[in-house]
């Protein structure tokens, strides 16, 4: 396992314990959070903690579906039961050379529906 | 470079060369397709290789932003343009014992509404 897949690992074991301190000790001080659907972003390690605890007020868990990390880049797949059900949650994560998470890119895509112009080309699932 | 990322590598210059012959190369006989978010889902090379030729019958392009790969897994972050502007896409892919593209689940989130719950903490960029 790399590195990069054990520090994003150790990132969803504490976001799921509400370790704060644990999951603070994985970022870099200047951490960049970006939400590139609704083009949101989070800078520096005490605003992403309190983004994390506060801005989910819901009784949310995590499950890693897949981490692959490479050098000083990671991605996770995991599922995320919220309010609102359960929902894929897609991260890539770049590292810094102290192997600190400096950018976190995290993509949450919803349902919908199939394009008449390619069911003949599917099955469904 | 990984083994796992080389592969991918060549799967997205293959894609954007519409170089089908080098596409099929990189996927398993029985390669699985999914895309989660409407469950459709393409099974086999030949009919995975059609989807891609007459799925989508636009003059699209991808730009690879990231590929991180280890082991036999690899997952990629696209830029896709096609006829609705330009779109992430997010894939991840599973590799078998020989190097081939065995999996890959497809991911294209959407653009949506900040929630008001989060707004207080975050800038937008």
């Amino acid at each position: 396992m790399t590195k990069a897949h054990e520090v994003v690992a150790a990132y969803w074991a504490a976001a799921e314990a509400r370790d704060w301190a644990a999951f603070g000790a994985l970022l870099a001080d200047d951490v960049v959070y970006r939400g590139p659907q609704t083009r949101e972003q989070v800078r520096g390690r005490e605003a992403y903690i309190r983004f994390n605890r506060e801005g989910f007020d819901y009784d949310w868990h995590v499950t890693v579906l897949r981490i692959v990390g490479e050098d000083q880049h990671a991605a996770s797949w995991t599922d995320f039961a919220g309010r609102e059900g359960t929902q894929p949650g897609l991260c890539f994560f770049d590292l810094d050379d102290d192997g600190r998470i400096a950018m976190i890119n995290d993509f949450w895509p919803d349902p919908y529906e199939l394009p008449a112009s390619r069911a003949h080309l599917v099955e469904r699932y």
